[in-house]
């Protein structure tokens, strides 16, 4: 337990206010002797000052929280990488939270996070929040007036500021490079149907499907989980739909793509083409490389602190929505068709 | 910014005495419809109790630190949802800093939990830790008398709790599988030399080869750093040594022998065997699968939940040390010699 300001109190029989006095430099009126006795106790006794105490009338602690939605998707630990970096830049402290997923625990770590007098936080949101249970997390960083930023995913009606990426276009990139490869049968894994950035990529993939005079395929649409398991499975179910092509609507996703294939024997390319998005690190090292599309996730890491420091210290509530363009990175999962 | 008690004061024109008198249900002599006017000030001002300053009488905030070295290392990220689920089971927060390997920044984040009244901490130590610097974080743990236990990375010679991993048996395990498999001139890509878990896999593997009337060649031992630059270094070193077989100390050195491998047109195992170290997510995905030591990250980090725990509530100093076995998961890209 640490050293309180009241063992001190004990410890040199002063009372709590004149050590308060000593600690805080407003103790001209005490004489020297007993400022040495309080220095030589706080020295003792490893004392050092409450930050949440000293928080308290300076109200600021220099601490960003950050609530990520899964730390073991490697798209959020190089987020939480970026946003760390600079944090640290800007003299600031970080502290994460991983909610798993979990709206619940989402709720308790923001209110955790504002007892422990975080100045602003920066929110990667649970993905089983419904617009519903979205809405009574922002209403818990509203009612206590603490600034911070959505980060990735985000829902467009929301009053607040957002670092994100123009999904729309990741999505018409990854249809227009299927299509201008050959292929007229693709088919999607994508993630959950209630999410903003989900149905983005497919509104892109429409688009680029539309420039080809095709039509969207609900059959071929395959609801995933931005996870393995759910590239699984909808490869699976693709296969039997006959497609040339898929596009996994996270790198993780593809990940499953290529281990069905790796289990029932078939080569990508050869056999078929997969395109990703995220762009995370081993994409680059599995084989055959993944042709993915890139999110900028180190710009916007350091983005959304820039953001949100911003926030807290104009404290004004204006607030930004900064949108990043993602690329295309060709690698050598698609084959022409 | 928060409201503060002092706010609620402003408003109601009550004291802090007695508006903390109301809200410590210490105001039997206070008069019901004062109580009310602070009760409803409360809920207008969405006031909160600030809990630093109820941890500063209750002395436990029900949340633990988790000092990360890398959160961008699959094998941090995965021990870091095993202990967010472990406190979560036990109805406690767990708050992640993240040091990027740094010294400083470890020392720094310590400061901060501590100033954040975190009740414990879990330390994955800094790469860069020296003996010196890891006695210098140590002390500060001591001194502000947290309970605290290591995760993964330790120093023997340290005088506190810790949940590790035998890696003298990994290693063993390791060079013993290459051995069997008709490898005789194997290198190995390390960690840091400084590290004793890095020390301990070569032990191991020095006592496999002694089983084998075999010494250990220092020209084919490469200091790399536990990261996928440090395994394509030490490849493209090795393979010019005319090894048949790598021992990569863990698995993102692996991906980067499979990268390297790639890049120069070879094909594992075919061309040369590897094995990895961790098991994280990753391993099973990549072409080919690879052979590695699992580590039970996730009982690990259960563990050090545990005990953390233990070490906050019974406050006696007394630790233990909790050590789990490796064991190897025989994937496909180590071939016979």
């Amino acid at each position: 337990m640490r050293t309180t300001i009241k063992d001190i109190a004990n410890h040199t029989g002063l009372s709590v206010t004149t050590i308060s006095m000593v600690l805080n430099n407003k103790a001209d009126s005490i004489p020297e002797s007993t400022k040495e006795k309080v220095f030589k106790a706080v020295k003792e006794l490893n004392y050092r000052p409450n930050q949440m105490a000293v928080g308290l009338v300076k109200r600021q602690s220099k601490t960003i929280g950050l609530i990520l939605s899964d730390v073991s998707n490697s798209f959020f630990a190089m987020i939480a990488k970026a946003i760390e970096d600079g944090c640290h830049e800007h003299g600031w402290n970080l502290i994460l939270c991983n909610t798993n997923n979990h709206h619940d625990r989402e709720v308790a770590y923001i209110q955790a996070l504002i007892d422990k007098s975080v100045d602003g936080i920066i929110l990667c949101m649970a993905r089983e929040n419904t617009k519903k249970r979205l809405s009574e997390t922002i209403s818990i960083l509203n009612e206590n007036h603490i600034p911070f930023v959505m980060l990735d995913r985000f829902s467009p009606q929301m009053d607040c500021g957002a670092v994100i990426v123009n999904h729309e276009l990741g999505g018409y990139l990854a249809g227009k490079y299927l299509l201008d490869m050959g292929h007229r049968r693709i088919g999607c894994i994508t993630g959950p149907n209630d999410l903003a950035d989900s149905n983005d990529r497919t509104k892109g993939f429409e688009k680029a499907l539309k420039e080809y005079s095709m039509k969207l395929d609900p059959s071929l649409m395959y609801e995933g989980d931005y996870d393995i398991d759910g590239g699984e499975k909808g490869t699976e179910y693709l296969m039997k739909k006959g497609v040339t092509a898929i596009f996994a609507y996270n790198d993780l996703t593809a990940y499953g793509v290529y281990r069905y294939a790796g289990r029932i024997g078939k080569k990508i390319p050869d056999d078929f083409s997969v395109i990703g998005y995220d762009d995370v690190t081993f994409s680059e090292i599995i084989t055959p490389p993944l042709t993915t599309i890139r999110q900028p996730v180190y710009d916007m890491g350091i983005e959304a602190v820039r953001q949100v420091i911003k926030g807290i210290q104009q404290g004004d509530g204006k607030y930004e929505r900064i949108e990043f363009d993602p690329e295309i990175v060709i690698r050598f999962s698609v084959k022409q068709n």
